[in-house]
């Protein structure tokens, strides 16, 4: 019989695997039956942390994994694609997961990365800004002797690497170039608010509100789901709510499309009524009508960076703990132009 | 020792693995002395092809492959969303390759599915109308014990299960609708036409044409390259070289984008002065300005339907030999309409 794993320890104990870990390493809490019950386990079992982690450390199988939240949204299909590029040329295997911006799917794939043998893992993300339920399994994984980069993915007081770029720096420079325009009313289109996404956009949004002395208004931020759909349905609903705004800056271009639908439907001339500046600047941005001002993302450098540093950690065999934030740019084209209400 | 592969005689000849499957398997054509070579090489390693089939076949990793063209194309990356959520579901884990569009890297790809122990394979491709490089490979895995589905790729007479979307009718159809509304002066953009790219949809044209008894020009056929810039810049050209043009048939939504923009500049009213029709009907099409009549693309059934097949190809450990064609709908928006000029 082979070494008992974690996963062996988790199932014996009826345990999920991150319980399993939070009770081997003394690291979070659990109930005293449910530590005694994992504790029982792992004895049972002859299991060895270290000894594995040792074990796994030592033999390549030449597979990593990549974790990616939807493959359906370009922004990191364009991630995903740079880096599978680099990975394969380096001769490794990979395998997908896609969490379908769900979080109980991502925790059934992150556990899996810990049963699986894979030399390391790529995982993508997005930064919510909280304390995340599937936080603990990553940081259990380097302990397993699995090799991890995050991709727009945030984890506290980690010494794992980090890659992402400055989307909090690239709202803040959107919402100042409306404000320098004469906007005061300005809305934001964000996507997956509740869960925390475009959670760096809107602290940027409100950052830049709060440099120019405009109250941020909460019911001025809605929700549009990334989709194009979702754009254009609560702009149509914003206008009707709140007819006086005169710019929006939307959390990312997909949304875009939409709202700038929803104006026209409206009779709002853009850039002359209302201003609209988008996020990620994909290829089709320049040539809607009118061309949309946005923020450049370097989507495909982040992916190749995670796999630079990926390439690099399995090469040294040691922790590589850097953190490389990618600067945004603002692209200035025609869907943005004076504030042309008294206020 | 283990049992030699097909891909230890062809490292011993010093062939490429789709030229000792070739010889050893008495199909296509090598000149005499790489044949000797490769047999040489096979007696020398004590190679039995079917051997090694059996051995395969009864094995199962629970690893299967999927093989696509390009994951920052919105139209495959959403395929590979919907088939790799039914196969995770399923318990398999999923190696992937992306071939960049490219015949070399897709070459390198799909020998080492051969080297690999994958159960099944899922082959993403593009109709070309052209027998294609690797195809001797494809043709190779069953007889591997690897089970194979292939999306939007065809192989002439194969038993290998097919799925793909009737693009050549959904061609068909929308250039149909040009024609009624009064078109004769009609011209596709399509893309990678060299390489036989959008070849059914170029077919699809050509019939419509022939069928109106309108002559096909092909200085009227411009490659676009399926992004929003190539379409833009191909019918910048085009409008200078033939002003006269009263309907555009695109072969993909997003060079759509390019091409109103293109049109827009060229003070060419849509659909006033010119109609525009894309195709896949991809989420931001409706909220073009004007929408987009396009041809709809059922590409997440294309998706699933992919992973049923393959799911009980692997129950079965029969062949399946069924080729399932999706018809696609026309969508009529606001880029087409009545031909105002008279010819």
């Amino acid at each position: 019989m082979s070494r008992p794993t974690l996963a062996d320890v988790a199932r014996l104990a009826g345990v999920a695997i991150s319980t399993a870990s939070v009770v081997l390493n003394n690291k979070g809490r659990v109930s005293p039956a449910t530590r005694a019950q994992v504790q029982a386990a792992a004895q049972a079992l002859g299991y060895q942390p270290n000894a594995v982690a040792r074990r796994l450390a030592s033999r390549r199988t030449n597979i990593v994994a990549v974790v990616v939240p939807s493959l359906a949204n370009p922004f990191f299909a364009t991630i995903v694609h740079e880096l599978q590029g680099r990975l394969l040329d380096a001769g490794l295997d990979i395998i997908m997961y896609d969490t379908e911006d769900d979080v109980q799917l991502e925790a059934k794939h992150t556990e899996s990365l810990l049963r699986n043998r894979v030399d390391g893992v790529v995982f993508i993300g997005q930064h919510t800004g909280m304390e995340h339920p599937n936080d603990q399994i990553l940081r259990e994984l380097p302990e397993q002797g699995v090799k991890l980069v995050l991709v727009e993915r945030e984890l506290s007081e980690s010494p794992i690497p980090q890659i992402y770029a400055d989307k909090e720096e690239g709202a803040r420079s959107a919402v100042r170039h409306l404000v320098s325009l004469g906007h005061r009313r300005i809305a934001m289109v964000g996507g997956f608010l509740s869960m925390g996404g475009s959670f760096l956009r809107r602290r940027g949004y409100e950052t830049a509100l709060q440099e120019a002395k405009i109250p941020v208004d909460s019911d001025l931020i809605v929700d549009g789901g990334f989709t194009p759909l979702g754009g254009y349905q609560v702009t149509r609903e914003l206008l009707l709510r709140r007819p006086g705004i005169t710019a929006l800056f939307v959390a990312n271009d997909l949304m875009s499309i939409g709202v700038l639908k929803a104006l026209q439907e409206s009779g709002k001339r853009v850039p002359e009524d209302v201003s609209v500046i988008g996020f990620d600047n994909i290829p089709e941005s320049r040539f809607l009508n009118p061309s949309l001002s946005t923020v450049d993302v370097p989507t495909r450098r982040l992916g190749q960076a995670a796999a630079e540093v990926l390439l690099s950690s399995l090469e040294d065999k040691t922790t590589n703990s850097r953190t490389i934030v990618f600067p945004v740019e603002l692209i200035i084209r025609d869907s943005t132009g004076p504030c042309n209400v008294n206020i």
